[in-house]
């Protein structure tokens, strides 16, 4: 039988697009371990959550049994603004590597977000409305969440307040505008504007902040103002949930051709693209239907899963969140200043530690300078500037695809390209003008942010 | 029979994808007038265009008969990377306006160039390649087209330089460093590197540069060194003819949906849009098959369509390039340093300056705080952020759409969406922050600009 031309992109049609998120956790045998209540240091009951979520993502935090949840059709109609996005075969990068290898790419950043984060924040917003709340706060680092939490928002007409890790703040003085532009209310963490911020200003006078203070003060802020809810962009299974509709379309399209991949690679920082483009695939290898490998790339600088300890943990720096078992560098962990590419988070999201853990996945972790060259080949090569983030995903497609170069193979590669670099371009500006290094932090270093995790 | 259902957006097959460019000279009885010698004011031959266009691309520029021009497979596959464009049904925005209007937008923003600018970089690339030529040279003012154009050199392995209009490089360093990503090199203009740069700078020292002098630089720079040419974003008919393939994807789109559009709307500096846009529909009205609204949006402070003189005139400040009859403004226009939304140039393309000569083609200008208005309303909304380009034309489809709420017709209104403003957010801050205000040219100011218009 004749191989069905694949074109340069595949695109579903509008009816072929998920209807239903996919639930990971209820084809797992080896769930992953609560949230822990970080007072009682018991499971953290949905009566626990409700004064920080919204009620129906509790359900969804807390439901490990359901595989397939509706998305409502609110969203559906959303996501038709810009969803499906493209799966993209790759021939022009495997043309110039040279390479037998297939490489295929979904990209996520073709929406003013510019990344999949948009999946998750109009889900949130949208239950959030549905709740009748005033309004939600959160967090945002890099700036990409922030934004597509905004523009979600401003869909559902909901207040947004944003805390900006003041360094991002500013750094990227556009991506605030463009959150100011949706709607949004932006404020460099840490702040006055909190009991939290006050106290780490105080500590650490001068911080530039991390996302684990932003979290802490978008936290308080939720709790002590009537109708409003925190939500967040990753970690959660909820958000894993959402994000599987890029796994679901990535295997609707690649069925369509009757194309089977061999590795899946993703970046990962909290884990949400990951988790979401992994989702359906890692589903049939836990029910024994297909193998694949998986591969979770993280930076060098922030290597929570290939050199983090597996061990509850806080997901915040103010130790005011619920405690989640995954693997982490210590809630105090930093990374250098030096790094520019993202994925800062010091832990990563339960359901795919639980999967590493169990051996049903494995982990990288890459170079900056390494990751900023691997952004700039594709660029030249494939037109788009992806983010730094995504950017950690090509590099080892391009370190697979040139493995199969030497041997021959003519694996299938199929990696998430989760987001644009408009932003980003004060990183490519120091890469540009060879001012980029590298960071590993030490063995020392890493040991002593995990002597300080929580007793359990 | 019942309508069909139509979708959030319409992409085209890549086996549908137009295999020809379309040149509307062919169906125009009244041809534009050709462009003239500066020194003996005939029509310049292809000789005469030798040094500084491709040989090819001189073809295209002269050819006024062919109507079909086919697209080279190196084209279609580079085409492929990032086309179809999608057609996208706004929905969204008709439920908000709440007009009976459907309202169509052509989206030319979901690539990394951010606009449509790259329909004809990767031609006019394509073509210097072929020809064995080492680089190319051009001008930038806001900065699509140099993106562009170094997306499609470093696609194809030249050299790209790029002058870069000297307000736009100090006010916009990320522009500046995605074109650097792409191996360009990239020069303020007015600079010393240019016989006609030190005039300009002598005359006018501190001056911020223009459109018009950035073009004389790139045009000296590719004449005086052997092995390059000198390549232009908008104004001529190759432009135009290249952007064919706007308006091609969008008519064979609405033809999969039996949509017929009633008014087609794009916004106009050079006319590299519009004219692409509006080409096959322009062509069915010149034969007599349709009949169309065409309505081209121009900027209060540039206004050339609406208010400037319709003469012979050069596209440059130093006054060394080919003379064109165009709806101009005076090549020593330059609108007020107030004005963020680009389409500056002084000129219009002769093409679109005939049909609109001849009544064929409305015009209408609009102030840029009612413009910006109109990018949020539909950044919150549609998603997308637009360009302050683009948002010219959104500005005007809403007017249209909301005269139909008023009288309850039916009609069908499509826009070109260009690009997006990700590169923008000085001037969404400046709007964001209320410190944004209109400037009309007085009519004294038009007058004392066409006044030095060359005696031909």
């Amino acid at each position: 039988m004749a191989e069905k031309k694949i074109p340069y992109k595949i695109y579903l049609e509008e009816n072929e697009m998920p209807k239903d998120w996919y639930n990971l956790r209820a084809d797992m045998k080896n769930k992953p371990a609560p949230l822990l209540n970080p007072e009682t240091k018991k499971p953290m009951t949905a009566e626990d959550l409700a004064p920080v979520f919204c009620d129906e993502l509790i359900q969804q935090e807390l439901d490990e049994t359901t595989a397939y949840i509706p998305i409502p059709e609110e969203i559906r109609d959303f996501y038709k603004m810009y969803r499906p996005s493209p799966l993209v075969r790759a021939y022009c990068l495997e043309k110039k590597l040279q390479t037998p290898a297939k490489i295929y790419y979904k990209f996520e950043g073709n929406n003013t977000s510019g990344s999949h984060k948009l999946n998750s924040a109009i889900a949130q917003a949208y239950y959030a409305k549905k709740q009748g709340l005033k309004g939600v706060t959160t967090e945002t680092g890099a700036g990409q969440w922030g934004t597509a939490l905004s523009m979600a928002c401003s869909y559902f007409d909901l207040d947004c307040k944003v805390y900006m890790v003041k360094c991002s703040y500013e750094q990227k003085p556009f991506r605030r505008e463009v959150m100011r532009t949706y709607g949004a209310s932006v404020v460099p963490s840490p702040s006055e504007t909190t009991e939290v911020g006050k106290k780490i200003l105080a500590a650490h006078p001068g911080t530039t902040g991390s996302l684990g203070c932003a979290i802490s003060e978008a936290v308080e802020v939720a709790t002590k103002n009537p109708g409003y809810r925190y939500v967040l962009g990753s970690v959660l299974n909820q958000v894993m949930l959402h994000q599987s509709v890029i796994g679901l379309e990535t295997k609707a399209a690649l069925d369509k051709y009757d194309v089977k991949p061999d590795i899946i690679i993703g970046c990962a920082g909290g884990g949400s693209n990951l988790g979401g483009l992994i989702a359906p695939f890692m589903g049939e290898k836990l029910r024994g239907e297909a193998d694949y490998r998986f591969i979770a790339v993280e930076p060098a600088s922030c290597p929570s899963l290939t050199r983090g300890t597996y061990a509850y943990d806080f997901c915040d720096t103010g130790m005011i969140c619920p405690l989640a078992k995954m693997y982490t560098l210590g809630s105090g962990f930093i990374p250098s200043a030096n790094h520019a590419g993202g994925l800062r988070f010091h832990g990563m999201s339960p359901i795919l530690s639980k999967l590493y853990d169990d051996g049903l996945m494995e982990a990288v972790s890459v170079e900056q300078t390494s990751v900023f060259d691997a952004a700039e080949t594709f660029a030249r090569i494939e037109g788009i500037l992806p983010a730094p983030e995504s950017s950690h995903a090509i590099r080892v497609a391009i370190d697979e695809a040139l493995k199969c170069k030497e041997t021959g193979e003519e694996k299938t590669i199929v990696f998430g390209l989760t987001g644009t670099g408009y932003f980003d371009l004060f990183a490519y500006e120091k890469f540009n003008n060879g001012e980029m290094s590298d960071y590993i932090p030490t063995d020392e270093e890493i040991a002593a942010s995990i002597a300080q995790l929580p007793q359990v």
